[in-house]
């Protein structure tokens, strides 16, 4: 019994290690299909659309452009769909077939396919290597299947790849890589990950990416988490119109522990403002024409209307993408109009320029100075209580009898502040800096701790500098 | 009852007359069907295939790009299947519907549409306006329908028309406008008319078209006439490779009085050579890289594989399209080579120059001299006649007893055949020429008529050239 047992499960064993192999070679073995019998031949379109196909391999024409074999049976793809190599081969319609296993050699024999459909399949993982022979697809039809799984290299080759439509999946990891990869975003123009169960975006990342790049990010329709982050990204592609957020403006929803029913542009967040550049006296400011579009022709406007010349110093526009306005004066405060157009759209930016009446150095100043005062009062306030507190002995005790206020200046409870107040002092070179410091010193002179004037006293927080 | 009668038919006419506009009414101000409930929305793309659609309106968004309206039971077509304008609409699915009317304003809120699939439907006639506001469409899918009648303007306002497929129908007259059309020339990849129903084809226009429009000219499985004109096309468009008939070689047949079975390239007609150019010395011929496909980059090489450089004075490339050679010598003789190529593209022309080792002068003076050496003889025999036949008192009444041979030469019967061989010898400077007139002379002077030697014999057929 034993013996025939083993002998029946190395029958199985080798039947289940054959059985792909004459799997693949029924189906290199197939006889082709007579095309010509079930399709429709119109020049250089075959159209064999709902005429029953099941997992055949089809003898076609060389010089087939478009191929429909929409609305047949056909459950798995492999390599041997062809016998041939299609290379004039440009549009495959594959879509409502049912279809549930792509072969990683599935369009190994259609390298020049640009327009691949594979909707309302049956489609679960997408693996690394199925689209990996397509180089030189520009749109692929994805939408209603049931994907869940998709690997991160699986559209890695494709670099032609335009329009990526994803919807109606079960996706729940947004695709980064797609529009990650450089060689995508050249010619990228639409990623449709909408409709799936996306719960986490990589808002910063998104964030980052240009003006024409969010513009054809779609992901409305997802179970995304509330969040004031999430928020400012719809928010602020939203004011900028972007086709991705605009045209699904009520689409966007996100929800707390799976309830799903808050629309994010009414999350209680705070305004967004976008298109606003705050500056201040004497910095240069630069406007990024970023536009909804690529391959634009961009015009900059001046507040009044007035064009950017070459008369004018203040605005130089640099790349057509750019403007520098500076440096800054209180009336280069206004709205700035970029104006870009191409064959058949157009975009208007308008940035709205701040002046601040004061230098950025000022404003850091004003910190710095803010600080130092701190530290002054605090350096005072310890003065005193040692004054107050700490016997004359003890003083007499540290300087050996000398009265070198130099020495007393090296005290530990003096130095640390007093490097501060220099420190801060003497990197800002400031009125009201310099004033505070005096004040600060003439204090403490008052309290007769140290004497602040000899060359040997500007050099210590020079040593202190260098630790 | 007359009365009754006059009554009911004005109701009728004016039912009559009302019906239409209530029918638009209707359509007009029927209830917009929410697409959302019916299609899947992926993004820019509404898919609303094999949904049971009738005659409806949709109300669908602004930024619809891709429409699937195919499978369904859409049976005519009114610009109201839309209540407004869709500007981003470029690709519109109207496939199996069983469409059988198209109104003239159909398209008239999607204008920009660039490809249009009206295959597998049952329209019969394309009127002058139904495709009028589509300016902007690139693909027209119409095989498979049963058009039979074709307005001569219906694609007269397609400027940017490049493929328009019309197989499968019931067309029996050649749309050559289609071709003709300058603005479509130059947009023009594809016109399949291929199994229809025309006996006749403009052999001529076709055949003075560009190699890069006949590429793309459809016209197999047709019940074509049989002549040699057909087979003259069919095999020269087969031996320069273009695809329209090299892909369907097979499917180009003819018939004689309805029968269709003869393969055109079968056909008792004399061979047909291609690219072969025969010239003369001092010539100059220019060959013409009449490619396949449009814009593409052209190199010419000489015989021998030598690249066309600017130190060989006999062969210049004119606007890369055109070899000029010349002035030709027997030398240039050999296989001339046009290599053409574009991003994906190639197509090589070899040309076949022979040149003759005579001038194209000397070639016309060939068959003059064959003239002068009949006339001539002619000459002799007249003059043979006359000495034999003609009393010479006769000859003495016309010299007036005079025996200048001069006077002898301006008879009539002499002087036009003399004339003529005189002109064809110094005309041709040919030896042969020579050699046949000074027998010419010899025999005359052994006849006694004349004296060919002297100054003024030379001068008078100058006289007579100036005639």
């Amino acid at each position: 019994m034993m013996g025939t047992s083993r002998r029946c499960s190395i029958l199985f064993l080798t039947l289940a290690l054959l059985f792909p192999v004459v799997r693949v070679n029924r189906l290199l073995k197939r006889k082709p299909l007579d095309y010509q019998m079930l399709c429709v031949c119109a020049s250089d379109i075959i159209s064999c659309s709902k005429v029953g196909l099941t997992n055949v391999t089809l003898d076609l024409p060389q010089h087939t452009v478009v191929l429909d074999l929409s609305f047949n049976s056909i459950t798995e793809l492999y390599a041997a769909w062809t016998p041939k190599h299609l290379n004039r081969l440009q549009t495959m319609l594959l879509n409502n077939n049912g279809l549930t296993f792509l072969s990683s050699e599935a369009f190994v024999h259609v390298k020049k396919l640009r327009y691949l459909d594979l909707s309302y399949n049956g489609l679960i993982l997408l693996d690394e290597f199925i689209f990996e022979p397509l180089e030189h697809l520009e749109v692929l039809w994805l939408f209603k299947n049931r994907i869940s799984q998709i690997d991160r290299y699986a559209f890695s080759t494709m670099g032609a790849l335009q329009k990526l439509y994803m919807s109606h999946n079960q996706i729940s990891r947004f695709p980064l890589e797609v529009l990650k990869e450089r060689s995508k975003e050249d010619t990228f123009k639409l990623l449709d990950v909408s409709s799936n169960k996306i719960k986490v975006l990589p808002v910063q990342e998104l964030q980052t990416m240009r003006a024409w790049i969010k513009n054809g990010v779609y992901f409305h329709n997802n179970p995304l988490t509330c969040s004031c982050e999430l928020y400012n990204l719809v928010a602020s592609w939203h004011l900028r119109e972007l086709n991705s957020a605009f045209d699904f403006a009520g689409n966007h929803t996100c929800g707390v522990s799976g309830k799903q029913h808050e629309k994010i542009l009414n999350l209680n967040c705070s305004e967004v403002k976008i298109l606003i550049k705050k500056g201040y006296l004497e910095q240069t400011l630069v406007l990024d024409c970023d536009t909804k579009h690529k391959y634009m022709e961009k015009t900059w406007v001046l507040p009044g209307n007035i064009p950017v010349s070459s008369a004018n110093d203040s605005a130089i526009v640099d790349r057509g993408n750019y403007l520098h306005i500076g440096p800054l004066k209180v009336e280069n405060s206004g709205v700035y109009t970029c104006y870009a157009t191409n064959d058949s759209l157009s975009d208007t930016l308008h940035f709205t320029v701040v002046v601040h009446n004061s230098s950025m150095r000022g404003g850091l100043e004003d910190l710095k100075t803010a600080y130092t005062t701190l530290g002054a009062c605090v350096v005072s306030v310890v003065l005193i209580l040692a004054y107050l507190y700490i016997p004359p002995w003890c003083c007499a005790c540290c300087s050996g009898g000398k009265d070198d206020p130099r020495d007393s200046f090296h005290s530990s409870t003096a130095s640390l502040p007093l490097e501060h107040v220099e420190r801060g002092a003497e990197a800002g070179g400031f009125a009201f800096g310099d004033a505070a410091m005096q004040k600060i010193k003439d204090q403490l002179e008052q309290n007769g701790g140290l004497n602040p004037i000899g060359e040997k006293d500007e050099e210590w927080p020079r040593v202190s500098r260098k630790r």
